[in-house]
């Protein structure tokens, strides 16, 4: 597979981005939903802040908090050996589990699609109790005029996937949640499919361990129902340890195409593609049997989480996709495939 | 709380149910949805069944195969040590994980609601992959005209919550799985609310570990959506380790009156009720301090699973709960309560 990774990747860092509190830095943009509106390309940013502690022994975590409509600093001593900060994204104290950071959403316009002007602040926040620990991970389908996000909410709740919507990337509706604790990693179709709307998604089984797609129909695009199980991990291949969605699938002749991402053993992630039946998209066609796309430079080996490649959004433009990655959830990068390379490839042509 | 607990009780064991194939044994019949048809009470019992192995070293799994249409066993060693049979439920080798029975439901109709008649064979089993590994936990929801069914369904896909609907307890329609793993006691409010469905349903979170009741809604009981987390575990309290639905809610003029079970960190499982707003049933209005029925009766101290009243069903009637309940994960037992003194106390009347 030729990929054609831009030169100058990462073509956004975490230094690119104002925090959007003076006491929080940036520790990490990556995992951006993509969109075009005209000649825009717009990308919905995640944006993971953690707060400075200015004591040295101290971590501390952000939550929002619902009564007061804020972000609450809580800090957890590194000396107090009941305090568990073994993994770099997670704080486990007294049998909670807390995040090191907490992430937004924010919107970044280009008229190339590699420089990007960002927006002020946060675009679209923590606002519930369900986001109480942040938002993540958008995907943006657009539909009937429509751009509808499906993103990641975290809370001590669960992680669950939420929905919402917007025509211009300035207001934002709210309509719930979609899909219940724990899921992650929802794209919707970008039409009906024989008259209903399609999502893939990623629930969790903690009993049997499992992390694999599923697919969900809907109506109205809020309730979700006939969820069925789309497709598993390979033992001994590059998505044997767990698989979701990278971004929205696209519609091409040969059936729809998703990217998604897969990690091994290693808690590699690379992207790969499985190609889904037109009218039955619950049907698999074909499927990467090596990565499309796998850490290799750099900036996708070493960062906050590395070796992770992991797309939440792309274009298919010029026959070409697109695809806006996060690069060891520090950065986000990009890189072009060509479309008929990636199907050869699934259909052994 | 004064509980009338059927003199004769339990009133269903594993030897009043035929086995549905020779070489299978019932080891439980427990947790029972309940309806009233005219003058018959219905109980759609959860009856699970060992294979009977021939040889005292093996231990058989029952796991259904869909592309056959039927149950194959799968044998397990008890001379290998990596085979752990540590939790009487379950078979844990290779890192997959298998049950020790298989459940399916069983239709049981009563004159008097004590004395039941049993339907030959298997009236609803296994009948796709997420189904793998049995049925069971019905709750029985008659809405115009129709007796909705939410049951949990078993596979090493997960655990979920899938619909059914039948008119006579002697055909049934499937609609499919309506809550993903992992997702289990889940009760449809017997009526619209202010025009919607609503249910109450019990997601899991490995992440951050909880098993706490939400509500969700639809409009057509097959897709569901705008999930809402409704009510967590308490510390110290008698439902500090988990809480799920018992019983469909049922309408009375304080509220909607749920009896659901809880459990304590040694795994003993009550019953409690909570109270809901009528035309919020997202609102909680007043909780069980206490249990309303707890483990005391021998039958409900040992068994397969001891300590454990757990129910699927009650029917309103005579101004009391009749309330069907599971008795230490063996068999079944019924016992009224009357519904005022629940409710008072509930109000700290």
């Amino acid at each position: 597979m030729k990929v054609f990774r831009w030169s100058n990747n990462p073509i956004i860092v975490p230094d690119d981005i104002r925090p959007s509190r003076e006491d929080f830095e940036v520790i990490g943009v990556f995992n951006a939903g993509a969109a075009r509106i005209g000649d825009e390309v717009i990308l919905l940013l995640r944006v993971a802040e953690m707060p400075v502690s200015n004591d040295p022994d101290i971590v501390q975590a952000a939550v929002y908090d619902e009564a007061q409509d804020k972000i609450l600093l809580k800090g957890f001593s590194k000396e107090d050996s009941g305090n568990d900060f073994s993994d770099p994204r997670l704080i486990i104290s007294g049998g909670e589990t807390y995040l090191t950071s907490i992430s937004h959403l924010r919107v970044a316009r280009s008229k190339d699609g590699i420089k990007f002007c960002f927006d002020d602040g946060i675009s679209f926040g923590s606002a519930s109790e369900e986001e109480a620990f942040g938002i993540e991970d958008p995907r943006i389908s657009f539909i009937d005029g429509v751009y509808y996000i499906s993103y990641v909410a975290v809370s001590d709740l669960g992680v669950v996937t939420s929905l919402a919507s917007t025509k211009d990337f300035r207001t934002f509706e709210r309509h719930g949640i979609i899909f219940c604790p724990d899921n992650k990693d929802a794209a919707i179709f970008p039409e009906r499919i024989v008259g209903l709307f399609y999502a893939l998604h990623r629930p969790s089984s903690s009993l049997f361990g499992k992390n694999e797609m599923w697919i969900s129909e809907s109506s109205d695009l809020r309730c979700w129902g006939n969820h069925r199980h789309l497709m598993g991990v390979r033992s001994g291949l590059w998505d044997e340890l767990k698989i979701g969605v990278g971004a929205v699938p696209v519609k091409t002749e040969w059936g729809w195409l998703e990217v998604y991402h897969g990690a091994d053993r290693n808690n590699r992630y690379c992207l790969g593609a499985v190609l889904l039946d037109l009218n039955r998209p619950w049907k698999v066609i074909a499927r990467s049997k090596e990565p499309i796309l796998e850490p290799e430079a750099d900036y996708e080996r070493s960062g906050f989480f590395g070796d992770v490649v992991f797309s939440c959004g792309l274009l298919y433009e010029q026959e070409k996709l697109k695809i806006y990655y996060g690069a060891s959830d520090t950065s986000i990068c990009y890189a072009e495939l060509s479309l008929e390379e990636v199907v050869s490839s699934l259909l052994n042509r």
